[in-house]
């Protein structure tokens, strides 16, 4: 039979990505569900249509731009210049996968950052604004940031940073970027009063996002492991390890902390603690072992939960905990693999050279995802607008935006004030464009 | 060790098989909840038990003689003639994964098939009814379409019909299927009124809907790349590109296309757009390249936008769209095979040959598939029944045909005036049979 | 190139393990969203908090403990002692695949254990005091059993017990372990009157159920087939095969069951029946035809329905039948195999000799966890207590171990008398710790 080794081999690591990939373009369910239950029913069709808008206009525009940019053949070590649209010169990329399954994955990728910010902005950023910004996000500003590390000849990479599965490509940059998107766009009305107190704006379905939160879980599973993307490294089982006993002790800080804290176990800071630990093990996940990914998953527990009430005290309206989540976790992640890598960790007797690298990296990265995004939501605001009006925004951006609510049938709290309907049904569409809720 | 190439390649192709099994399986549930979202609460519980009836019901009837219809020894090229409960002569199909897995994948499809069909169904069928139907569907209706594209010997195959997944034999013969259904099951009660105007029935839970989608989306991994039965195929990687393209292409489309037609990003439309660009890449998603893969799903994108219109106008009554979706998407997709193949299409020098074999194969499945599904629905319309009464429609499935709701907590609008249900509890049983709604 | 057959080998076992894994886990989902759809929405979260506890504090455990008690190095044949924390001697266990791939394989095994017990400890047991327990379950009760089946030298091991993937070990360890749980708790408030009849407390949303039954399912692909431990194990399609026709099996009879017992096609029993099918299989699905696969799904599907009026008449109240499908469903596969083993089984000419050792196995499993949980539930009772209180029970066990409920802006019902929340909102926490739900 003509099947060798090598063959056996890419078909091995071939299908190993593949489903992997499918893993990770399944966590944007998780990112949709997640966000949609953390914010009052009016929103939450919204947020989904915006990570929905992250998995077509977002991979569209990865596909065209955005790898080139960031896989393509180097360009003074800041960013690709090649395989736009899949074509021209791929040649340094050297897998022993095809570059289809290496695209597949790696676009996975870009929309997880897109998705992380869409949260960070939910419940009042205009829907034709975003999809503008999804497409920037996954064709431009990830990119640049994930070249550095990752890309052919980045400069992070040359100077030898450690970011396996991305807590500074993916996490921090998402989560960086989405402070920088809250402060052009403000808080959500009615969230801060003028005394300086605050209020709750209470999550709609915790259901839904706990169902986020598993699947983003299940999903990480091919994020971490995935990136080795190859079956046959001999890692990937170590690093399943390290990430679910970070994840594990992510989520038990979480609820041990806010039993202490707030007397009762907060489900919120349960999932935040968990998805934290999550984005910070995933630089090291391979490099570290698995009682320091616990450590690394427990520290950033407790985090999540200090980062969630800091940015809420700075009046950084952030619905679903983004910035905590991934800009405070992933970075915390990526120091972390300078203090707990078996090679190189300062507390393995490694020196604080790798961790000054780390350091230096994460700070690279963040102050480009923070200064672009912000730049990109000045230019915007300024243009056709970032935000919806007042108006729209206590009616629900869901009929506004999209001339339907979430939930038809099922009488919500939020929308008893909305009245009827101001969308016109237009006969002959057949699946509901409108619908009339009157609450009595 | 005793264990060489050949041992080697068949656990990659096995493994691989059975992963994309299950996620295609898991598809199912994609479609329960794409269609108990899309319809109104109080026939939502009922739909996800039709779709649970083609994952028990379907699967063993696939099991006892649908499998043998599709894959057994040919009979004229028109149906198979063993394997019948996976006893009996099955040589002829020769690869390198056990029949078993073979099997799993292949239930799998058959239970799709007739999962598209409960969606357009929906909200006025009768249960015992539909299991009859659903048996029917995987083995009997879509295997002998099946076996002319994909069995031994199959004419479609002999011609050389290009449908890799399944564009016509699961998409096309579903949704063709499901226009004669609903031609001889007539509208839902209120659909359309005596002038001619039509009604919406809103989407009582477009979080479930999309749920849905996101699952079928991650299932259609197993669906086409698995389709290679082998992860040492060397195309499965591009399978997964132009798949995941037309999907992002087609949803972008649907949010474009209705901001633009109606004023606003419809929701129904994004998922409707994605998911038809899904069935029309399946047919040649391994023969055409990225860019045309988008072309492709652009294009199912737009059409399903009008088909839905067009189906709605005609008063074919479809709740979910399957017949948009599937039937246009699927009939579309096969036909842009003989366009775009790189190797045949029109587009690429090919000539008017494959677009020829293309139409004939997917009308012929299509005229089968109408036609014999519109006989079994008259068969069953005039012994047992198909349709529940109208104070049952009116009143709502769930609470007739299964003596619950499917949010028994929850108030929901379309429940408001069933009052007390009529159904009695019966004492000693555990889990819920019944519960009262009474809102004041 | 240095890849051999032995790397390529243990590649695609790891590739095959860990994606199994990643199914198991995320039946982590399947678990809580089952049980809390059964559930009354005012304890739904609480219940997802729950399983959400046996993954992280449960993993941990399992990280510690357990794992070590399982796998380690036999005592006695009752016990394992090495591999704590992962560390020490493990060198007895000799697999293809790293330990830490194995680890996360059997540690979603323990996880799923504690979850099983979760569901029938519902609406009424105390978060912290759970915490507990589920610690003690992975890392104690379930590991003991398991060693018995599964370990070095475990004495039922040695005695020839076939328990493929856990129908004894998993699943009749935590039916039986949640029966003795029950004992202990008692009935929720108002499940039983002073006059002998049964209140029907209704499952909130069947949605959720029906999600979490997908789910499982879905997962069970990696739980039967990944039992393998290889994927290169010649059985694991027929695995797959045997695992799914059980399953339509007992759903199928769920259905007719019920249809022709209540005059309905009842869903809950249509779940119970498939999940009950599936514990069924379980033990001998490596070993079973497929036609003998689908008469213990039969069998189970009757089971089921018997044994949750059974309990519910001996006033063993079990909000969601763990007892009946894990229990009953678990024991009746663990004998089965003695029955319908091609090799060994007794309707297949092997004798008694299999189905005495499968009995025996069984038993005492079930007795090492029943008794174990009445002791350990007990114990807990007259220590930090394992029931709220009954104002608590009645307000709710998500508002009052949580301060939130899962849905704060869909009104529901038996969340009409609650009123104001008595938890005090704490300014400063950006995500929700309280809310308010007042109807009208």
């Amino acid at each position: 039979m003509d099947i060798g080794f090598k063959e056996l081999a890419s078909g091995i690591d071939t299908v190993w990505v593949l489903l992997c990939a499918a893993l990770v373009l399944f966590m944007e369910a998780g990112f949709a569900f997640l966000e949609a239950g953390f914010i009052r029913a009016k929103n939450s069709l919204n947020i989904v249509m915006k990570v929905f808008t992250d998995c077509t206009f977002g991979m569209l525009g990865f596909w065209a731009i955005g790898f080139g940019l960031m896989y393509g053949a180097n360009v003074f070590g800041l960013f690709g210049g090649s395989g736009f649209f899949l074509t021209g010169n791929l040649q340094h990329i050297d897998l022993s996968i095809p570059i289809p399954a290496f695209w597949i994955f790696q676009a996975a990728f870009a929309m997880v950052v897109a998705s992380i910010i869409s949260g960070a902005v939910a419940e009042r950023m205009k829907f034709s604004t975003y999809i503008i910004f999804t497409f920037l996000c996954t064709s431009f500003m990830y990119p640049i940031a994930g070249h550095w590390i990752w890309g052919d000849g980045g400069w992070l990479s040359k100077l030898g940073m450690i970011d396996f599965a991305g807590s500074a490509a993916v996490h921090a940059v998402g989560g960086w970027a989405s402070l920088a998107a809250v402060m052009v766009l403000g808080p959500r009305t009615g969230k801060y009063n003028a005394d300086g107190s605050v209020n709750v704006l209470p999550a709609h379905n915790m259901h839904l996002a706990f169902l986020g939160t598993f699947i983003l879980w299940f999903g990480w599973f091919g994020f971490n492991p995935g990136s080795s993307l190859s079956g046959l490294n001999a890692s990937i089982a170590h690093i399943a390890l390290t990430t679910n006993l970070a994840a594990a002790a992510g989520g038990a800080t979480g609820i041990l902390f806010t039993m202490r804290r707030y007397g009762k176990a907060d489900p919120s800071m349960a999932i935040n603690g968990a998805l934290a630990g999550l984005a910070a093990i995933t630089a090291g996940t391979a490099a570290v072992g698995p009682v320091s990914a616990a450590i690394i998953g427990t520290v950033a527990g407790i985090l999540v939960v200090l980062a969630v009430e800091f940015f809420d005290r700075i009046k950084a309206d952030d619905p679903v905990g983004a910035i905590a989540v991934h800009g405070v976790g992933g970075s915390w992640g990526v120091l972390a693999v300078g203090l707990f890598a078996r090679d190189g960790g300062l507390l393995f007797g490694g020196g604080v050279q790798q961790l000054m690298v780390q350091a230096l990296g994460v700070i690279s990265v963040s102050i480009w995802a923070f200064g672009i995004t912000y730049l990109a939501f000045s230019l915007l605001k300024a243009t056709m607008g970032i935000r919806v009006t007042r108006q729209e925004e206590i009616e629900g951006l869901d009929l506004n935006e999209h001339g339907i609510t979430a939930y038809s049938d099922l009488v919500t709290g939020t929308l008893k004030g909305v009245g009827h309907s101001t969308v016109h049904h237009q006969d002959g569409v057949g699946l509901p464009v409108t619908n009339t809720i009157t609450v009595r």
